[in-house]
This record gives C-alpha cells, sequence and structure tokens, in this order.
C-alpha cells in the first residue's frame, strides 16, 4: 500500500471527522432542522424538541453559537426572553445535511428492501 | 411554528440519522477511507489504521459487510487469509465523505481564521 498516499487520505479525515463532531450527538440536528423554520424563542426549541431539557438544549446552543452557527438574540421585553436563529453560515449545513440524507435514505430503502 | 411541517422535518431526520450512524465512531472512516485503495487482507488493514484491536476491526467490518458497504473474501491460501474490499455501492459513500469534507474544511478555516 501507498504509504505516503495514506497518510495524505488521513489528513483527510480531520475535516470530514470535524462536520461529523459538529452534526453528531442526539440533539444537534433537531435544534439545527427547528431552527430552519426561523427565528425561535429558547422555550419553543425547548417545547418543539421532546426529550431535550433546557440544560442540555442550553449547552448544544452555546457549542452551535461559538461555532458560528446559531445567533443568539436578547430581547428587552419583561421578562427578558432570548431568540435563537441560524447563521448564514449555519444555512451552509444544508447542503452536507441533505447530501446525508439523500445517502441515508437510497440506504434504508436498500437494505430494507 | 407550523406543527405539521415540523413534523415531516423530523421525518427527514431519520435517514441523516442513518447515515451519521453508518460514518460516525471513531473507526468506520478510517476503515473506509483505507479500503478505498484497493482489496485489502486483514492483516494489513489492521496494521495501516494505528489503534485498532483485530477485535474491534472484525465487528467493525461485519457491521459494514451487514450494510453491503465491504465485500469479504476468503482465499484458499495456507493458512487461509481473508481480504476486504468497497463494494460498488460501498464507494457511493464517496460524495457524503467529500461533502463533510469540503464543508468541515471550510468550518476549521473559518473558525481558527
Amino acid at each position: 500500500m501507498d504509504k505516503i498516499a495514506h497518510s495524505e487520505c488521513n489528513k483527510l479525515l480531520v475535516p470530514v471527522r470535524d462536520a461529523l463532531d459538529i452534526l453528531s450527538g442526539k440533539w444537534k440536528l433537531p435544534i439545527i432542522t427547528t431552527l430552519r423554520f426561523g427565528v425561535i424563542r429558547f422555550k419553543e426549541l425547548e417545547r418543539e424538541i421532546p426529550g431535550i431539557t433546557a440544560k442540555m438544549l442550553s449547552k448544544e446552543l452555546k457549542e452551535l453559537e461559538m461555532n458560528q452557527l446559531v445567533k443568539r438574540t436578547v430581547l428587552d421585553t419583561t421578562p427578558i426572553s432570548v431568540t435563537y436563529e441560524l447563521t448564514e453560515y449555519g444555512r451552509s449545513l444544508e447542503t452536507v445535511i441533505l447530501e446525508l440524507g439523500k445517502w441515508g435514505k437510497a440506504h434504508r430503502e436498500r437494505i430494507f428492501a
């Protein structure tokens, strides 16, 4: 086996792994998918994702914010309310999610055919 | 928020989740990437993937075989040897992996810019 080509290959794996890390885990996908619907308040987001706790939602949103995929806005209401939305950059995930969905759909049809 | 559209969205998540399950975990990607190089014996595959045990490699290969992504061939040599290769169908993962890699690369550049 060609050692050099293979170490090149491993270098390719790092960004693939990065993308998978962002999308994997139980909650990232449901949060990103829900936020595709627009600007959503924390409480509504929590209601929309069955089984998620406020603590977990807050942690996941912080990570998505850190990765510049989600924007958090504090509204000057009483009581204060906070909304979340996908950033323009966050919407760039759409192609990857659609590609994964396409492959996953074909796979499901093939395996359970 | 439009409840009906959202339940549609959740239905879309299932195939995305299927694809992620196939690609996630520590070893699937390095195995699939190594097998892109052609037909490889078990022992060589084990050597090519630092840190993997024979037991783990065998388990992961069985799963990939079950998902029709990898083909196993027993060679009538003494001692018997076994080779593995990506199936034609297994190569269909390439588009998804490339899309993930593209997004991951851009993400890395953006976040660490």
